[in-house]
């Protein structure tokens, strides 16, 4: 297949909105308000053989009438005309085309096809590209196109998404606003019934403005062709997977909403593993490794130590590092050392670091500066219980300040709700990573561990 | 030991605060602060020896000089006088003392005891018995006393909860504080070097205020005790307990923490289940079991019916309850050919029950209408992903409206961010339980499971 109509779709200079709509809650509405709330550089043509214009711009009655041939179209209307639309598409030479209209296989055409089968048939003549049907649509933030009926926009960033269920897009979006987290592509894939994962991640792979590639699996179709892509994009960048139907009744719900065969768990599972790829289990999983592609570093290697005012968490916390295999880091003599001279005599002289719950800014910092530059040391995960001696937030803010320069990567968990809530914001606007439980912030670690290990590979 | 004297400390008419400061940021002021603040209805008596008004009340030069004698003290002073505290104190009939102090088997006395075993052996000749040391305090909101120098008031509610550790106190009374949760009583129980775990298990199962008792244990002394104690609890209330050291490193950690032997985990997990308590394993896990406990009704049995208008949201609750050995609810062909005549013709004719994307409110409500009333469904969980089709605040409006009367348990859990926060405010200001994640309704809905058959029994 064509890389070039890949570009029509995920790179377009013009768009048309075939089905375009004034009535509100439509999708051929919502899609026009949100191209241009998103402000794309290129001209947005509504195609609507009834009405002069659509939300204030001027419509076209057909895709004969269109000034410009459009890179990609995007087709809100019944299922009926969609085969018939593809083949004009074709024929004047657009690239792609997003299919957000459902229920494609359930409507028959004349000769006794699905409107689906149809539709494929068309699209194979031109080599035009399909996204969908029965999906959300796109977002590329960085080109300011939002050619989705989603509730809200991406902001950008440097993480692709994408992802078989539409809600799971609109949940990650809305989740990834809250945390002020952008993307660089938000892709949802639908029906997969041309352009698949293998395809998406393809793209994704050699795509400079994505840096980690998420993705949201509920079936695959094409299995050899979605394990080379997979295989080769890992070498290049973190993928990571979230695949649901784990257990045969979450299989056969995947199955009846996509229509398509889940196939075995194992099977994937082991592929997924083979490939180099990092699966998580459940949506807090999901958001953890989201914040940690977003905002952390680079792994040097897993030994992990812990820093924090109060014992109870910081025992939680290697109690799930344990468990999940990873490495608490052992403290040199010298490190012990340099930590007696800035904690108090009650420290806990070992690692998991307490350093007493009325720990004030500056002996966060104080013992961050010596964690963070320890060589026995890859990562320090700074944890804080709200206490009334100290301030929560003075004590993210001494972080923060500490952080420049160090060895060791930086993680954080403010645990808590109320009082801790600022104390977040700071991480968030500093880009620091930070994480609601000590449980999230050793998942997001060992994520971090894994893929950095498969990329040195 | 005396039932009269653990009255003494959970329900005292009249308070002493023993080493009361003006000072800002001692715990002397802390807790004067605290107990003014809740607004207690008996006496609060500060001793100084030096000043003749702490924080605006008459102040008391020594034990002695009290003119009521107090039921409670509060201790905030150095290790050194606490032992002569504690015999002054057990002398005058004061029943209870909440140690705040940290580090008294550290400091000795001159006959070469530790100041701890000294306390103990004074408060063993009056019966007096000891919250802590290296204790944050008590609150029972239900009586507006706050004998703590935690950072914030708890609410008045009807769970209890009891930890060994201070940062796990502030950690859930602070996620508590932000949910809209209560607490009949609030007890950090530090060395438990008197008051364990044992007594204070006992004491809240026959409190008729208690509905529910959460525990954080890190380790246990007197295991025989603790283990009838607990027998007798499971079989009057719902008792959780998150039990931290799990794995080697962390047992290590939190008996460094506490000083106490953290004993073999395996010993704990199953002794806690041949006593019928839940465990839970991370904070995750005990914060979604208190908004369970705070908010959900008593369980009929354990099929549950999963209800969303995404397939993705759906098929991973259906993953992690069958992960976790639940049963999801087989729809009937009465509850089947009922949701028919509500339901768009795509819905899923299953479990989970796919509402499509598109569902507004009335749908939610009548959807919701019949599994709830289905005599195969013990309990709903009602799912939401944001749409621009339709709105997640009147989605959860009409799920409120809808619950009256229903047979079913409810769970809700709308998924995201930004545009589900004010859907979750109203569930919560409706005292309907919500969880942010499909993982986490699911680990709750467990629970309940699990606790109502155990109360069976």
């Amino acid at each position: 297949m064509s890389t070039k109509n890949l570009t029509s779709l995920f790179r377009p200079e013009s768009v048309a909105v075939i089905g375009a709509s004034n009535k509100e809650g439509r999708l051929g509405n919502l899609v026009m308000h949100n191209l241009l709330e998103a402000g794309f550089d290129g001209p947005i043509m509504p195609v609507n053989p009834k009405r002069q214009a659509v939300v204030d711009v001027l419509a076209y009655p057909d895709i004969g009438a269109l000034p410009v041939v459009p890179d990609l179209a995007i087709i809100c209307t019944p299922p009926a005309p969609v085969p018939g639309l593809i083949a004009t598409l074709g024929k004047r030479g657009t690239g792609a085309a997003i299919v957000l209209t459902a229920g494609l296989h359930r409507v028959e055409t004349d000769d006794g096809r699905t409107v689906k089968e149809a539709m494929l048939a068309e699209a194979r003549k031109s080599g035009l590209r399909i996204l969908g049907p029965n999906c959300l649509g796109l977002m590329v933030p960085g080109i300011r196109l939002n050619a989705s009926f989603a509730h809200a926009q991406a902001h950008p960033g440097r993480i692709s998404f994408a992802s078989q269920s539409g809600a799971m897009c609109t949940a990650v979006l809305d989740w990834a606003r809250e945390h002020e987290i952008g993307f660089s592509h938000f892709i949802s894939l639908g029906d997969c019934a041309d352009v698949d994962f293998g395809d998406t991640v393809d793209f994704l792979a050699t795509n400079p403005g994505t840096t980690a590639i998420l993705l949201y699996i509920e079936a695959v179709q094409d299995g050899r062709k979605f394990m080379s892509a997979f295989r080769a994009a890992a070498r290049n960048k973190p993928v990571l997977v979230i695949k649901s139907g784990r257990v045969a009744e979450g299989a056969e719900a995947a199955a009846s909403h996509t229509g398509a065969l889940a196939g075995s768990d194992n099977v994937y599972d082991s592929a997924i593993r083979r490939a180099g790829i990092l699966r998580v289990d459940d949506i807090d999983e999901l958001f953890a490794a989201v914040e940690t592609l977003a905002r952390a570093k680079r792994m040097r290697g897993g030994r992990l130590a812990v820093m924090t005012n109060g014992g109870g968490i910081g025992v939680m916390a290697v109690d799930r590092l344990i468990a999940e295999g990873g490495h608490l880091a052992e403290l040199s003599p010298e490190t012990i050392s340099q930590l007696d001279d800035v904690l108090p005599d009650t420290w806990s002289r070992a690692n998991p670091v307490d350093i007493i719950g009325d720990a004030p800014g500056q002996r966060y910092s104080e013992a961050l500066g010596i964690l963070g530059a320890a060589k026995e040391i890859d990562a320090v995960l700074v944890m804080h219980a709200p206490t009334a001696t100290a301030s929560s937030t003075g004590a993210a803010a001494a972080v923060i300040e500490a952080v420049h320069g160090l060895r060791a990567n930086v993680l954080t968990s403010w645990v808590g709700g109320e009082a801790v809530a600022p104390a977040r914001k700071l991480f968030r606007d500093a880009g620091l990573p930070t994480y609601d439980t000590p449980g999230q912030a050793v998942a997001a670690f060992m994520h971090m561990t894994i893929i950095s290990a498969t990329k040195k590979r």
